[in-house]
């Protein structure tokens, strides 16, 4: 089990590279949501989403302990803009191996952090093909998107920050993180066991990739029945280290359609006017879809990231 | 001349109503810039933009010093919803005189506030009939959008807290702020020369309604040569009273195009991961269009206003 020293010492270690980002309360969608919310913009972190600091934590000490010559990890998402942009801190190469069906503006900011990018067919086979091939080749360490204890004590910092900054203030009843690999949820839980003890830790997820709710359910790791959402950072499915760690300290999973998720995210831009992913919506998008369950609450909500492709957006 | 004190009782009074707004940097931008920028968030202003300010300390006099029965003005844009809020807040009724022609979705904010929507031709000559059969009708005061010193006080506290919180850190070479009628140009003038005279300020100005380039060479209100601008809170022509503050306290005006103004707008959106409305980006793209001239400056930029239509972006 990771314990509160070792969050603390990933905190300490990341500070230097990490924003300490804001947290925004909003009016209009505290009333439209009967509850006080605090968002937690992680938005504004660097590489635009939370990632970068598991990806830091983890980074920062196979470079300390001079783990291997180089980073590698397979993502077409955000952790591979927070590998990358952690080996550079660093200075060691990175290699990042990437579906070549991923959009150019996510390979564009890969190589912006000086990473190497390294095509590969479409499936998980394919992407792990090419993470052993990197290594064997450069000498790479794998830096796993969740299911890595140093990944997520860098994510936990993130709660860490809004029971720092704002629990005294708010005294959250609950506190809200979506669920894809369950990195972020994981990390979530931990700091908020720790740190505000007498507060929930509630997850959302997506009706089009619910495998996190059935592996909660069944105490197994399950595959989502299909996989089907605008939700592009929450595809992925539990490992038995997140599944051990959200199953002992989270309270409860509650799944929302797109169109909640896209209401949610056009509630975030009009009313807000702060720019959050799909992903970031899902836990706004439970708050405002169970009224009864979160009336008079007062909520932290972890927004997780705001890179999303101008050109293709849902409205 | 607007006295520093008017300026600061104008922001005693309105205190308890507005947003401080943050003050945001981004490396990217900068490193983009060559230039050291500090933006001044009015997007998370009320009403989402800083016209809540000027607004709000007319309304706030008007109804202290029973002026009127009510208030009225004729806007399509930020003008309209700031009126409708600040009376809202001092229980007066508001008629808003909006052209039919007007987006549904900012008749409806303007309804949201409880005010009254007035329809008239798409003219200036029957909005200003308009408010006159208003001010007949209901004994309603008139809140000028720019050209009132009560406004100006108003919207001059924008770059008042964007000095007392940053000037001391950043001793800003520059302060810019977009123009359109001027009331937001004059103010900011006037809280940089009274807080920071060292600073210098500049406006931006869209290519397609270039009228107070003209008037700040001639002297006179000038007319612009054709109106065609994606930034449609500056299309209005500046009056006596802001000609001459801008003329006295404004170093400078550059005009920008449609197209740079998208893609200053697009940079924020990108990496910030905070809305803004074209209007809002005229005086970063005037920063990228003029890499010389504020190379190795300190810069401080309004950012006016995050109102945008998600289903018209011009992405």
């Amino acid at each position: 089990m990771i314990a509160l020293d070792t969050i603390r010492e990933a905190h300490d270690r990341i500070r230097p590279h990490i924003h300490r980002t804001a947290v925004l309360t909003n009016q209009t969608i505290n009333e439209k949501a009967n509850a006080r919310l605090f968002f937690k913009c992680e938005n504004f972190q660097k590489i635009g989403a939370f990632k970068a600091r598991g990806g830091l934590n983890a980074v920062l000490q196979v470079a300390a302990n001079r783990e291997g010559k180089a980073i590698t990890t397979h993502s077409s998402g955000n952790h591979a803009q927070a590998v990358a942009f952690a080996a550079r801190q660093v200075g060691l190469p990175a290699y990042i191996v990437m579906p070549r069906t991923a959009p150019q503006v996510k390979k564009d900011a890969v190589l912006g952090y000086g990473a190497e990018v390294i095509e590969c067919e479409p499936t998980l086979d394919a992407r792990e093909a090419g993470v052993r091939t990197v290594m064997e080749r450069t000498g790479a360490v794998l830096v796993h998107p969740f299911d890595d204890d140093r990944v997520i004590a860098g994510q936990a910092t993130a709660a860490k920050e809004l029971i720092e900054d704002y629990g005294q203030e708010a005294r959250f009843d609950l506190i809200l993180a979506p669920v894809g690999g369950g990195g972020l949820l994981s990390g979530t839980a931990l700091s908020t066991r720790y740190l505000s003890p007498g507060t929930r830790v509630v997850a959302g997820e997506p009706e089009g990739a619910a495998d996190a709710i059935l592996s909660f359910q069944s105490g197994r790791v399950e595959k989502a029945p299909y996989i089907n959402t605008i939700a592009d950072g929450l595809m992925t499915s539990l490992s038995e280290r997140t599944l051990a760690i959200i199953r002992t300290h989270v309270t409860d999973i509650l799944t929302v359609s797109d169109a909640e998720i896209i209401a949610a995210m056009r509630l975030v831009w009009e009313r807000m006017k702060i720019i959050i992913e799909p992903s970031c919506a899902v836990p706004l998008a439970v708050v405002l879809k169970h009224p009864d369950q979160f009336a008079g609450q007062k909520v932290g909500i972890i927004l997780t990231g705001g890179n999303v492709d101008l050109g293709k957006l849902p409205f």
